[in-house]
């Protein structure tokens, strides 16, 4: 058995105006009927089983996460005080595992909840490989990563420089070289030829025993904080002593704080179509392009309009004229119009509103609208 | 004394989704508080008075001109069935003129509703001057046009070849040598350089026998309409006799119908800032710009965003990330994204909607929001 890890806290401020502090991006569904961790829960249910799913999401989440996924142990969705990135997230994971009785050998895997993928059997089939190797004498002191073979030479992603390929009964896999920050256009096509390099999912599987040793070694701040919190599940202390942790802790990412540091890395590969969904663009790549490359999500009227994106989650008509390369996102209370060079410059908007104090288009959708991207949304062709 | 008669039929499609069938252009206001009907009307006043006053507009239009504009006469409002370009239009206001008495030489001012005019007095100092002319002997047979000296190489306007200066009593004027069509950016900055050239504003001047004996010249068809609906004015056959002609007379404009086949066509010239508020593109004109040369009109916030336009009437956040040069007009139902150089075929939009009968964008904003474009809406700095 496999014990699923889900990452659900994110902000998705990329994804404002849909994205919302109340509702964020792995709570919205984009490109399919259910929400982005539905979807995740889904795709494990036949690997874990529901009791082998943990979620750790932020407090102000827990409630619309739990209505989302009620298959999912209520005692299984862990709340984060605020967010401090993906270490001490995994942290409280293992905390809990630990406290409910978990022993060094479990194997977990911990997955962000935002991400898509197109072919869950070969997600599980990936997952299924990974954690065999885990349990390999020769391999189970070592930390998997999931590596996708690149399609496209994307600067959105960071890569993975993979060496030495190694087969175990007809697994393959490869050690991890270095892990690459987002590289340049004309670096990420030279990755892509040289079959070298593959797209950092995010995606981790290792022994219990194995996570807590990287914590102890390369976090050790972290690794304290774990344990008292493991000690304090399931006591009148618990509230307090996890506030009181999370406000000391750093805030670091379990790629720089762990993988980029540790020696017995292993990238077992996939191509199960994957995406970050990681700003808006991505709907360029998730959804299907009229002949003129345009995705439409709403009423829409286009004239000489190409390579471009419209979602509406309000009924009304957009109409585009003159338009190449545009992101526009019609929602009950703002509107936002980007270009798609500078999806990644949303935030930024939403940091302005945070600044500014104009908290009301950042917490939740005053028009009360249902935050549903779907791909049968009534579009008309440009 | 002088007759001022205002074309208010227009269907300002070029101004949607803010102009409506219900509600066109000329019935907004375009920065300022008052709409431009209204604007148009206030600038004669003092010059025509009220009971110098004529409004032909469209049918429908009728209740809402009168609304606005209470001082004119209830009998001075003349609707056209159809819309028949601007000959049928000042053909209807003469045949009404006569129909009422008015003799040979009556002078009459033609003026377009929905143009923005910056000095009321120079204005009016124009029109006085070119009335007076075709009262002087050697011009009283002459068609009069107001020239705009013209400020930047503007492509969008027609302009008048002038030639032949003339003086009579210190009022200066010119013979037109020939009208020309909107020209490419090239020639319209040679026009600029040269000074030969002056925009043509689609003002005109003349005597009531003057347009009489030219439209019985160069429009016979218009010419027998008009005298036709002059005899019926009055009687209880007036609106079938009205609609009877309308549907048989051609649709013209006077420009291309009377005016560049006329021998005796002078000139006043006027520099009064002008502008035919004939696009989106109007309101970078017409309204203060930020920094980045952006006229916001909206809640808004901006990153990396230069010489756009954002106009909301929803009170509605718009955002923009990494634009330049784009038109964003946001309404209760509809959406307009177009590019500047696009924006003449906003029409093709409107076009469209009708074709496919989705007419519920055309008619009205379904939000009943007031559709009015201040210039002290509550805009943010980008």
């Amino acid at each position: 058995m496999l014990t699923a890890v889900i990452m659900a806290g994110g902000g998705g401020e990329r994804f404002w105006p849909v994205s919302r502090r109340e509702r964020p991006k792995q709570l919205l569904s984009i490109g399919g009927k259910k929400s982005l961790v539905q979807q995740t829960v889904d795709r494990l249910l036949p690997l874990c089983g529901a009791g082998g799913i943990y979620i750790v999401t932020a407090s102000h989440l827990h409630d619309e996460v739990r209505k989302q996924v009620p298959r999912v142990p209520q005692n299984h969705i862990m709340t984060e005080p605020e967010g401090k990135n993906t270490a001490p997230c995994i942290a409280l994971a293992v905390a809990h595992l630990r406290a409910a009785g978990a022993d060094d050998d479990l194997v977990m895997a911990v997955l962000p909840a935002d991400h898509a993928v197109l072919d869950d059997e070969e997600f599980r089939r990936t997952l299924e490989r990974a954690s065999r190797l885990v349990r390999e004498p020769d391999y189970r002191d070592c930390l998997v990563t999931i590596g996708v073979r690149p399609t496209r030479p994307e600067t959105g992603y960071g890569y993975i420089h993979i060496v030495d390929l190694r087969e175990l009964d007809g697994l393959r896999f490869y050690r991890v070289h270095r892990f690459v920050e987002k590289p340049d256009r004309r670096r990420a096509e030279a990755y892509l030829r040289s079959g070298d390099y593959l797209w950092n999912s995010g995606m981790f599987i290792w022994r219990l025993k194995t996570i807590e040793r990287a914590f102890e070694k390369h976090l050790p701040e972290v690794a304290e904080a774990m344990s008292r919190i493991r000690e304090a599940v399931g006591t009148p202390h618990y509230w307090r002593v996890l506030r009181q942790e999370y406000f000391r802790i750093p805030s670091i990412s379990v790629d720089y704080g762990i993988m980029e540091k540790e020696e017995r890395i292993i990238c077992v590969p996939a191509s199960f179509g994957w995406d970050d969904v990681g700003s808006w663009s991505a709907l360029g790549r998730l959804l299907p392009a009229d002949r003129a490359g345009n995705v439409i999500q709403s009423e829409y009227v286009g004239v000489d309009t190409s390579n471009c994106i419209v979602y509406s989650d309000t009924g009304r008509l957009v109409a585009t004229v003159g338009l190449r390369d545009l992101v526009i996102v019609d929602t009950g209370d703002a509107l936002l119009v980007c270009h798609k060079d500078s999806v990644q410059r949303v935030r930024e908007v939403v940091a302005r509103l945070r600044d500014d104090e104009r908290y009301r288009h950042l917490l939740h959708d005053r028009s009360g609208q249902v935050y549903e991207v779907t791909a049968t949304a009534g579009a008309r062709g440009a």
